[in-house]
Parts: structure tokens; sequence; C-alpha cells
């Protein structure tokens, strides 16, 4: 049952997530071009709604590099890892097809490549893989350290997702203007692959080279975060 | 008591949700053109003070598509179920008429048919029937499922309420903006009403072949997320 | 102690709710122009702020139509709303002149005389004695209702508060469009009275005309909100 | 180990805090020119992960003007202070470093040396030093009271962090628009002097005929604010 849960918190994750994107980039829209506290607020709702549907069943972790802290820390299982890290992609791809078939006719006027990849995987604002790397280590850092400590307060019942999604909007904010703010391997690879997959009208390609820096920078950020906390 | 409150409740839901929209949309506000982050932010306040005002007497469900939901669960009766949605029904229609009262002199000054419209009743940004209807089942769907799962958690008292508003929140900034987020079928059908009776100056037609989307759509999502919230 | 507590508070909610329109409206500023989700959120945590400090001491209204609102209720004496009002009228002229002192080159800059006023006191958007004061009844009658019901929920410490600042959040946002929302007559009449001594350069008059709207209105909607939950 | 988290902690502030900065001023970012609801969010969320992740092993008041309140108060002796103030201008000397590296792309395309000096330290929107110093001071002063009252209020786990970050919020929109609200003498002077020290490309001077006025405002406003509590 956990299995499902991580599955199906990551696809209302993506599907929110991706979905503010799309909304903002996509021609037409009613929220065409609102802005980043737009983009950075539905990241935030998108995780906390995701997080709390999927908490009834499962520790909605929703993200292979906080699942990777719990398994360093050795709260979960490599074989619970593994079951979760194939549940959160198959979950993200589902996400992303759904934001796909809700925002149809908009995908069909969208005539930007880099915009069409956007609503699917991030991409570096200049592109400089020490620097993107490091923003996305640095951000997963963050997360991963603020997630663990969280636990120290024993917070009043259903507080402590509310300030998960605060951490998120405030990543984002303050350290999502470089690359987009993966933070999470799934988030970003799961839709990659499904944009290379999808029959997309004047899509370009799926900028592969880019695709290990939100896959090997959220993980190694997670396991500093751990190495960090285990001094506390 | 409790289909009064459900009335009161609607009716301050959509003075409140239906203000933040003639406020950005209508000529010679101060807010006016204020952006996606005012109409999201000023909907997810409206449900939140709309509910915490209604729910001292009645359950707050403020929305067909949320009756429907507890109906098909078994914690309402359908004899229930049809008050609340008459009552409902009512609350909108009165709710929607205070904006109109209020804002009586920018009304007078507006000539944009569609915005004046948009003031009472939702509609598509790109108009194609299957996107839409999924726009509103997929957001509605998220919306119930999450209420649904909030009371897995004992929350802190009052904690909820703020939960429902931020998920509105999400929903708005995530998945509104293909279609404008209904999400209620009396939020829109009763304002809708209202439009076609009220003497309007200037305005169009009510749009009423579009009126089945947001209707069907939230009552269509809500009871999927019965079903899917059956699986935990 | 009760009494210092409005006027402190008071003061306090003054300086910070006039400070963020300073920063908006007056020229140079860093806020210059920042838009409509900055002037209500600055407000919503000006009310926070407020009631979190001046709450040690007082029942932190800050707004005579909330004591007027205990009075009727009988929750307080008449004796202690004349004390309280005055408390409030005094303690928004003192948060006003901090609002000047602290913005005097920006101030000196300043040429628009509206703009001027409007850092002190609130002005119509198209001026409609019977729309504005329906605006103002409106938007404080859901004020009021919703302070009364919050103490139905026996909430977890501290978050009634927050409850109250998004509450005015979402007054700002959806009703505020049309007049400014003053919703609290000390809040507009205790400024303009300053905005009428105060050496203000360029100044225009201090449009006594609308005076009696953001006093009555408030007042009215208090008054209309005790009856309604006299309801529940 | 308190010591080694008023460190951290500052680290993260500051990382966070310049980093929301950062992006929105320097070129070619995501968040390029974003507004200042994005900067004041960028720095409440800050505020509310660094203290969340502190306050495991600190106290987590992350500003010499905080540390000074509770010194004077007697709630932490002067050698206390001392390590605390030098942790927190090692932090933020550190935190700035690395919004520094994670940004060199940016920072390598800026080509304006007030904007550059911004994403480090604070300065005036027009230079008077009475009004300025007294911006600071008027802003740590509602800080330090508001932390000072949180603590009346025996909230529940986890909410009081909430509140300040939403403090934080308040401040930087009601009062932030003349200087750039620094409220802090580590948030200013640390990076300012990082700004003096690091390779920046086309940087200019460090301002430091303004660097006192962020470091003096706020000792002093901290201090009023613990005498206006002892009235209380």
């Amino acid at each position: 049952m956990d299995v499902f849960g991580e599955f199906l918190g990551t696809a209302l994750l993506i599907l929110l997530g991706n979905g503010v994107v799309a909304g903002v980039v996509l021609p037409k829209t009613k929220n065409n071009n609102a802005g980043w506290i737009v983009i950075t607020a539905g990241w935030a709702f998108a995780v906390m709604i995701a997080a709390y549907i999927s908490g009834n069943i499962a520790p909605a972790h929703l993200n292979p590099a906080v699942s990777l802290a719990f398994a360093v820390k050795g709260d979960i299982s490599w074989a619970t890892f593994g079951s979760y890290v194939v549940a959160q992609m198959a979950g993200a791809m589902l996400g992303t097809t759904l934001v796909w078939l809700m925002h149809k006719p908009h995908y069909d006027e969208a005539t930007d490549p880099a915009g069409i990849l956007g609503t699917f995987a991030t991409g570096p604002a200049i592109r400089n893989d020490a620097s993107n790397v490091l923003s996305e280590i640095l951000g997963t850092f963050v997360l991963v350290l603020a997630i663990l400590s969280f636990g120290f307060y024993e917070m009043a019942n259903g507080l402590g997702t509310i300030c998960v999604a605060f951490t998120i909007w405030g990543l984002g904010l303050s350290l999502g203007g470089t690359t987009g703010y993966a933070l999470n391997p799934a988030r970003d690879l799961g839709p990659r692959i499904m944009h290379a997959i999808l029959p997309l009208k004047g899509k370009g390609d799926s900028d592969w080279s880019y695709a290990w820096i939100p896959v090997v920078g959220p993980l190694v950020g997670a396991v500093l975060a751990v190495l960090v906390y285990g001094l506390f």
C-alpha cells in the first residue's frame, strides 16, 4: 500500500507542479506569464496536497532524494528504497501525462520547443555544469535538512506538512532561479522521458545532456544533509 | 440550521470569490488587472472565511460536489444532499448579487461582455469539451480526495480549514488556467442564472452551451475521489 | 493596561498598514508600484503582528467596529468601549505619523495629492455613496462575523490570530478594490486627521465629504454581524 | 553546539535570503525582476527554514540584534552573546559566498555595481541618515517586540516559527521599501565584508559610509523593544 501511495502521491505532485508550469508557459491560458510567485506557490501547494493525500497510506517521500536520505539513515531498507523509486518514477510519468491531456489545446498552439520542454523537465538559466549542479545540491541539502529537522519539534498534528510546503516555496523563491529547482530526480527524469515519448507537436530534443544534473545533484545534496544532521 | 449554514456559507463564498474576480476584471477598481496570484489567493481565503463562519452551524460543504461525495460515502442522506444543493444554489445566487450591487458603478462602465460574464461564471481559455471537462474532473478529484484525506490526521483544532484553503489556492494556481476552475456546480450555475436574470448593461449571452461542464465535471471528479479513497 | 494595549496595537497596525501603502504609492521606494498582492498581504500581516503584540495585555480589537460588536454583545461595558475607541484613534494618529517620519524623503518627492492622501486614509475607486458604503458594510460584516465564529473552534494556541490575518488578506483581495477597505473607523479617521494637521508638501484637501463612509459603514457592518451571529 | 547552530542557521538564512535577491536582481535568472512579493516572501521563508534547522541545537537568534535583546533581558550571558555574534557574522559570510558560487555565471554577466552590491548588503532608496536609521530602528523594534510577545501564547508546537516568518514577511512588505530592511547587523555587515573581499567582476565600492546604519539601527530598535516589553 505504501508503494501505491508513493505512486499516487508523486502523480499528484507532478500533475499539480507541472500543471502550474504549463499554465504559466503555454499560450492562451488564464495564467499565462503569471510570474515566479505563481510558479513557486504552485509547487509548494502541490507538495502539500500530494503529501496530505498520500500520507494516509505511505511516508509521502514523493522524491528519490528524500527516500535516499531515509535509506542512508537506516529508516527504510534498500529494497523499500528501490520500490519507492520505481513508484515515484511511474507516478511522475503519469502526472505529467495528465498535465498534457488537460492542456492539449494549449500544447497544440505552443511553438517554443524550450517552453514545451520546460513544462516537463527543468533546465538551466545559464548552462554551467558546476554552478548548475551546485544549485541542485544546495537546494536539496536544505530541503532534506529541513525535513529531518521538523521531526525534532513534535509539531501540532498536520502542521509539519505545511512546513514542508513553505520550505518548498522558500527554496523555489530563493534558490530556484538558476536551474528551476528540480530537487527531485523523479520530478525531472520521469517527465523528461515522457517528453521524449509523447507525440508533442513541434517539440525539440529532450536535452539529455543536462538530465544527469537534476538526478545527481539532489542525491548528493540529500546525503550531505544526512551527514550534517548526524552532527546534531 | 445546517441548511441555513450551507446557504449563508455559499453566499459568503461567492461574495468573496466572485468579488475578487470582479475587482480584477472590471474597469477602474483598485485591483484592476492584479493578476493570477490575486485571483487564486482571493478564492482560497474566500473558502476559508466561508467555511469557518458556516462551520459553526453546518458541515460547510459549500459545494454540491463535496456534498455528493459525502452522500456517496453514506455520511449524509440523499434528502440532506438535496436540501444542501438547494441551499448552496440559493446562496451562490445571493452572493453574486451582492458582488453586483457592491460593484454597480464598475459594472456600469464595463464594456466587455466576456469580462462581465467572467465575474459570474467560468469559461474555457480554449473551448474544447474533452480537455475542459477533464480539467474540471481532475481539479475536483484532487480537491475531494484532499478533503477526505485531511480527516486522517486528527489535525490541531482549526488547522483543517486552512489546509482546505491552501488546497484551493494550489488547485487554482496549478489547474485553473484552462477553465477558471469552477470545481463546484453551485459556484458556476447559480451565478450564471443570475447573469441571465440581472439587468446588466451591455451583457452578452450567458454561454449556456458551456454550462454543463462545470456541473458534470465536478460531480464526476467527486465520485472518482470517493472511489480512490475507498482503496486506502 | 488594556487601554495602553489598544493604543500600542493600533499604532503598530497603522505603522505597518499605512507603511505598505506608502511604500507602494510614494515615489522612489524599493516597493514602488508593487501591486495589490503586496498591499493586501502587508495589511494582513500588519493585523497579525499588532494583534500578537497587543494581545499580551489587551483584547487586541484595534478597531472601534470590533469593539462595538463586543459592546453590543455585552462582552465589554460601554465605558470600556469608549476608552478603547479613544486609544485606537490616538494609536492610529501616532502610527501614521511614524510612517510619515520614516518616509519623509519620499513624501518630499511626491507630487500627486491623491496619492499622498491615500497613504493616510481610504478613498473610493468610483465615488458613489450607496455602493461605497455597501462595500464597507459588507467587508466589516464578514470580518466581524468571522472573528465571532473563530471562538467556536477552540483553536490550537496562537492559530486564531493567523486566521484573522488571512481573513483580512482575503477581504482586501476580494472586497477591497472599490473603496480600499477601511473596515475600521480608527484606521481611516485617525490618519485623515493627521493628513489635515501634518505639514505635508503639496498635499491637497483631506476629502472630508467621504470621511463618514469608512466610519458609518464599518459600524453598521459590525452590528449586522452580531445580529446574524445571534441566529447561530 | 549552540554556537555551531547559530553559525549554520545564519549561513542558511543568508544563503536563502541573499539568494532571492540575487535571483531577482542578477541578469538572466528565471526569477529576474520578479518583484517585491518574491523578495519579501523569500526572506520570510529563509528565516523560517534557517530557524527550524538551527532550532534543533541552538536558540536560533540568527541575528545579533535578537541576541542583544535576550542579553539585555538577562536570558543569555554576555559571553554567550559575544560567541553568538561571532558565529552569526561567520555564518553570514559563508552564506553569501555560497550565493555567489551558485550564481557565478549570472554575476559574471552583471554590469550594474549597485545591483551587485544589493545582492550582498542593503542600501537606502533615498539616502537620508535620519530617515534611514529610523526605518531600521522601527523595523527591528517591531520584530523584537513580536518575538518577545510570541512567548506569551504557549503556541501549538512548531507554530511560533511560522509566526516569526510571517512577521518578517510583513515587515518587509510594510517597512522594507526605504532601506531594504536589514533588521540584522550580521545580515548586512557580514556580506558587505565579503563584497569587499570577493573577486567580483565589475563591482563598485562597498558603500562603507552607509554600513553603520544597518548595524546601529537594529541594535537600538532591539533595546527599545526590550524596554517597551518591560512595561507589559
